[in-house]
């Protein structure tokens, strides 16, 4: 497949220089095609009946499958989430920490992993990263850990900078129990989720899924406590509520998925060409460089897919402006920044309107 | 509107003498077209914008403003989430219970509502109320109630037998908090959250909504700790994740809902004609009547919109057997039982073709 048939794919790519995948991915033709005719094939069944339940369970087993492929991991440690923030959730409360117990996370986290980390009482300790060297984090971090640290928490792409953070090297050093948030990774950089033992997915943002949709890996589904049981989490119940705990990590899914979501990502899941991380990479290195002409550009090349910038007036005014134009990119709460995300379908074109809107 | 032509408004229905609203209910052609409309405005707008954005704020605010309405709620006081399931985590995770206190059930709960109940690590304490008759239900609940007693959670209509729970009763007669599964009530049966606690609500059933999709009524929020965040809980949040929460309800909405799952819903729970409680209750007993002169029929008249009862054979094979003859039902595991769930919509040829399938 070219460069040009795949991204003809994506109909919102004809009308929008569309950079906001970090918030929501576009949604190819095959991808919309296939939630319109699982929706006709729902309608036809009556949403019941045997055969019809046995092929949601086959189609969420398939989803979990690809899924595990695109991380370097078996699907009987992935479940279906409905976010990020679900799978923070799921793991930050089946630790079961407390006052007393410490968390390492950075300064430049989502509120899907902040709210979760708050919660759970425990300190809450913050390594400044976000626009210090990357090369410096993994000190900076590491720095952070003390006896009382139970869990390190951050996120592998900042989605505030684009910087990579040093997970595996993390995991390496202190042994410690590490939860990826990989909002802004799956899908636009090469992941292997090796030692780590929780990493979230988001299905909708570059993986170019319906929304809201997601996954979660869990090394060893045994260690974790289940604190937001659903229907999936058991394999039979008393009328107590004892159960039997399914036996892969599917029992940490947070509910029911409907039916088209699960077809549109599956098929979603099949269409990035073999060359998409380079390509990416390459935009995005291009994206920069532009953008470095007319502004300020935030953080360091080789990093993620997304590109923050100093846009001389206020960001969410520049947002506004640049989509009046059919320009889609979003402002970064707090910083004075806008960002731009550059996927695999992203082309020079694109970029051009980006700069010549960020100019105007 | 006549009945003829509010039916024919469900398209399934000229195909399956649909009798599972209990688990799905059926979807109406408006609700499939605004689903449908949304999601080509969606493409159109390339999921992005300020205007875009504003419009989910104002399209989320009048959802919860109708389902508040049904259930004689104010609006700030109902949160959107995925399903029953989700509520029940929510305030019981909240709650904070844990060994040394109990709560109290009844015997014939869904694991939606058992699973977390359990999760919590409180003592159990189940009354024996399903098939026992419906006017010793409280008697049979209080009995359970003791000084270690943080929570009574239970349906208010159980999903194994239709039976209505005394949810008013109970709460007047202990002072306790109140967890109410509303899963089998709300569109099926008046409902008034009066002086109750905590109230969850399934879009996907009786209010014919798309799935996944619900609402959590919560009193008094202030009262409930914020156990599952997710970005609608906060209005702003520090790097630490110490956040302010919003000052309503939907701090506990448990994350993102697909915008086209929002217009549906919001077109589904126009559409029951004003008549439709009465017409409910007219065809279940109807249901029952015609199914007790063929087999054994559970429970009690006047209760829910809920028909089980004994089928000759295994449960799940009657359900099968009767999806191939067009009628869909399904199986009560562990009972025995196969269950018919009758809607306004219920007409007597569903019903006559129920019994047919049933005596076959």
């Amino acid at each position: 497949m070219t460069y040009d048939e795949a991204r003809a794919l994506y109909p919102v790519l004809a009308r929008f220089a569309y950079l906001n995948a970090g918030t929501l991915g576009p949604l190819a033709q095959p991808t919309l095609a296939a939630m319109a005719e699982r929706d006709r094939f729902d309608q036809d069944q009556g949403r019941g009946g045997r055969a019809w339940f046995d092929g949601i369970l086959a189609l969420r087993a398939r989803v979990r499958g690809k899924v595990a492929e695109l991380i370097g991991a078996t699907p009987e440690n992935v479940a279906i989430t409905s976010s990020t923030t679900d799978g923070c959730n799921v793991v930050v409360a089946g630790l079961g920490l407390g006052p007393g117990d410490e968390i390492v996370t950075t300064n430049s986290e989502h509120p899907g992993l902040l709210l979760p980390l708050h919660v759970s009482g425990a300190r809450v300790r913050v390594a400044d990263v976000a626009n210090r060297p990357t090369a410096e984090a993994l000190e900076r971090i590491a720095a952070c850990v003390g006896p009382k640290t139970r869990l390190l928490a951050l996120s592998h792409v900042l989605w505030t900078t684009g910087q990579v953070m040093p997970v595996d090297e993390l995991k390496r050093e202190t042994g410690l129990p590490l939860l990826v948030d990989g909002a802004q990774s799956v899908g636009a950089i090469p992941v292997d989720v090796g030692e780590l033992d929780f990493y979230t997915i988001s299905g909708q943002k570059w993986l170019c899924g319906p929304e809201p949709i997601g996954a979660l890996y869990v090394r060893d589904p045994e260690s974790l406590r289940i604190a937001f049981p659903t229907y999936w989490a058991q394999t039979s119940i008393e009328p107590d509520g004892t159960f039997v705990p399914r036996d892969d990590a599917e029992r940490f899914a947070t509910g029911w998925t409907a039916t088209r979501m699960l077809a549109g990502w599956e098929t979603a899941l099949d269409l990035p060409p073999e060359w998409h991380f380079e390509r990416a990479a390459a935009i995005t290195e291009h994206c920069r460089s532009e953008l470095a002409a007319i502004c300020e550009v935030i953080g360091e090349p080789s990093q993620g897919t997304l590109v923050s910038f100093a846009p001389s007036g206020d960001p969410a005014e520049t947002a506004a402006r640049l989509y009046e134009r059919g320009v889609v990119i979003r402002a970064v709460p707090g910083t004075g920044w806008a960002r731009a995300s550059c996927g695999w379908w992203t082309n020079e074109d694109d970029i051009d309107r980006l700069v010549a809107g960020v100019s105007a």
